[in-house]
C-alpha cells in the first residue's frame, strides 16, 4: 500500500477574501483541508479578519499570508489589478509565480482570478484567454461544459481551444478515456447554428478530437457528450439558468407537497438542489489554458466547496493537467493548421 | 351575458402534416377544436391520410383542404418552398393570404412556417425576420422569452424588435399591463454581456419600453422580468435545455423514489414535466412580427396542444395582436431613431 509520503505534498494559496461568504466560510474550508495533513494551505487575506475566524487550534499546515483589499465581482478586473496591487487574489497568484505555492484557489471574482493569473503566470501557447469549464449539472456529472463565462464573443479558434482544454479536463479530472466532444447548437446537422458555431465545425472535424458534431440544449442534461463546447456567454447563462430552475422547482414543489410527505419531499429537494447547482457542490473548476493551476469556485461557496476546490487543485497538479493541456494544444494545432490558430482577441 | 354570437367567428387553417405526431394527433386536436362550434377549421393535408384519422362523425365546422407533400424539419425552408410548392404549410399560409382563413397553425418545421408566412403575408414594417416567443417554462408561466430560435445572429436592432414584439405579446396574450422587459446577459450591470447585448442596451433605454436592464440566467425561471430578450440561438438552447433538465430530473427521481411513495412522486413528476416543457403544454406561440397571425407549436405536440394553438390563434385575432405590434413598432422607432431601425440582415 502506498504511504502518504509517496504522494507529492502541494502548497495551495487560498484567497480568503473572495466570495459571498468570505472570509468565514473560506477560512473554515481551508482549515478543514489543512487539518487533514496532506496539503499546505497559504491563507491569503487581511490577517485580522482571518484570525477572527480561525478556530482555537490551528493546524501547522496552515499559514496566513497578508494582503490588502479585495477585488469585487462588479469591478473591472484589469483596472482593479492596477488600483489594488496588494489585493488577495493578486497576492495568491503571485505566490504561485514566486514558486511559494503550487496553485491558487478563489471563490471571488472570476474576472479578477483570470486577470491575476494571466499577468502572473501567462497562458499556454495558442491560448489568448483562459476558459472555465467542468461539470455544472449534477444530473450530468460527467459532462464538461466549456466555457462557463470567462470568455465571451469567441472566435471559432477559441471554441476549438475550449474543446481541446475540455477534453483534457475530462481525461485528467474525470478519468474519461477518449472523451466525446460536441458543439452546442440549435440543431444536430452541420450547418445548423449561429455563424460562430458554423465556422467552428470544420475546425473540430479536422482536430483529431473525438468530435461527434453538434448537440442541442436537450442533450446537455442527458449527458449525450462528455465535453460540450460553447461561447462563455451561452455557457454562463445555461449554468445560472440551471441554478434558477433548481430554485424555482424547489419553491414550487415545497408549496405543493402533500401533508405528511414533507420529509420525503424535503430529501428529494435537497438532492435536486445538488443536481442543479453542481458547481457549488464540486467546488469549482480550473482556469483552463492558464500556464498554472488555478481553481475558481462559485461565489456562494461554503466551507465544503472550498475544501473540494483545494482537493481539485491537488489532483490537477498530481496528474499534470497543465502539461497535458499544453501537449494537446500543440498536437491539434499541427493537425488543423493556421485556421485553428488563436490570434489576437478581436 | 354575452352570447356566442357576439364573438367573431374565425377560420383557422391547420397544417395537418407537420409535427412528429402528424397527421393523427393534429387531426384529433383540430376535430376537438372544431367540435366546440365556435371556430371553423380548415385542415390542410393529404386528404386520404386525413380521412383515415377522422372520427366517424365529423363536425360541420371542419373541412379538408388538399395539399401535396410536407416540409420536414431538416430541409432548407426556402429551397423546400420552391421544390414543394403545394406543401401543407404553404397551402395553409396561402389560405390566409387569399382571405379564406384568418390565421394558420402548424406543429411542423418552424423555418418552413416562417418562410411560408413571410412569402405569403410579409413582415410588419421595421421587422426583417419574425421571432418566436412566449412563456416556455411552466415555472415562470408569465415570463415571455423572445426569440426561441427563428432568428439567429441578431443585430441589436433585431433584439430591440424582440423586446417590442414580446412586450405586445405579454400585454395581449397574457394580460400584463405594462410588461417589464430585460436583456438576457451574464451580469446585471450595463456593460456586461457579449457585444450584441452591450450594443442593444442603449437602444432599449431609449425605447419607451418598460426596460429594467439585464437579467441573468438564474432570473428567468424565477420570473424576474415579464419579457426576456435574447438571440434566437440562446433562446432555443435554453428552451431545449429546460426540456432536457425536466427529462433528466424525472429519470433521476423516479429511480430514487422511496418504496411506497411511487404514486406521489409520480404526480409530482408529472407536474414537473409540465413545468419544464411549457411550450408543449400551451400549444406554441405566434410568429411575432409577421403581418398576420401564425401559431407554431412544438414538434412533439399531441392533440390537446393543437387545440390550444388553435385557441391561441383566435385570441390573437380577437385582441388585434398584429395591429398592436405594428403600432408599437412605429412608436418605438420614432423614439429610438435610425439606430434602432432594422436594416438588411447582415
Amino acid at each position: 500500500m502506498a504511504s502518504v509520503q509517496d504522494k507529492p505534498r502541494y502548497r495551495i494559496a487560498v484567497d480568503a477574501m473572495g466570495g459571498d461568504h468570505a472570509p468565514g466560510e473560506i477560512v473554515k474550508g481551508a482549515v478543514d483541508a489543512a487539518a487533514r495533513g496532506n496539503v499546505d494551505v497559504l491563507l491569503v487575506g487581511d490577517p485580522e479578519a482571518i484570525k477572527e475566524m480561525l478556530p482555537s487550534s490551528v493546524p501547522d499546515t496552515l499559514q496566513i499570508v497578508p494582503s490588502q483589499g479585495v477585488i469585487m465581482e462588479d469591478e473591472h478586473p484589469l483596472e482593479a489589478l492596477r488600483s489594488k496591487p496588494r489585493a488577495s487574489i493578486i497576492v495568491a497568484a503571485g505566490l504561485v509565480k514566486a514558486g511559494k505555492a503550487d496553485a491558487y484557489v478563489t471563490m471571488g471574482s472570476t474576472g479578477a482570478a483570470m486577470a491575476a493569473g494571466v499577468v502572473a503566470l501567462g497562458n499556454l501557447e495558442g491560448v489568448d484567454r483562459p476558459a472555465l469549464g467542468g461539470p455544472f449539472l449534477g444530473l450530468a456529472p460527467r459532462t464538461t461544459l466549456v466555457d462557463l463565462g470567462t470568455s465571451i464573443d469567441n472566435r471559432p479558434s477559441q471554441l476549438l481551444n475550449h474543446g481541446i482544454l475540455g477534453s483534457v479536463f475530462a481525461k485528467v479530472l474525470l478519468g474519461i478515456d477518449n472523451p466525446t466532444v460536441a458543439l452546442l447548437s440549435v440543431g444536430a446537422e452541420e450547418g445548423k447554428g449561429n455563424r460562430q458555431v458554423r465556422e467552428a465545425y470544420p475546425l473540430f472535424r479536422q482536430s483529431g478530437l473525438n468530435f461527434i458534431g453538434n448537440v442541442e440544449g436537450v442533450d446537455v442534461p442527458l449527458g449525450k457528450a462528455d465535453v460540450v463546447v460553447c461561447d462563455g456567454f451561452v455557457g454562463n447563462i445555461l449554468m445560472k439558468f440551471a441554478e434558477g430552475m433548481g430554485m424555482a422547482v424547489v419553491e414550487y414543489l415545497k408549496a405543493r407537497a402533500p401533508n405528511g410527505s414533507e420529509k420525503m419531499v424535503g430529501e428529494l429537494l435537497g438532492e435536486l438542489a445538488n443536481l442543479t447547482n453542481y458547481v457549488e457542490h464540486i467546488g469549482g473548476g480550473p482556469l483552463l489554458g492558464l500556464n498554472g493551476v488555478a481553481i475558481v469556485g462559485h461565489g456562494r461557496s461554503k466551507a465544503p466547496s472550498v475544501t473540494a476546490a483545494i482537493d481539485m487543485a491537488c489532483t490537477a497538479l498530481e496528474r499534470g493537467l497543465v502539461e497535458l493541456m499544453s501537449r494537446e494544444l500543440a498536437q491539434v494545432r499541427s493537425r488543423v493548421g493556421s485556421e485553428g490558430q488563436a490570434g489576437e482577441v478581436a
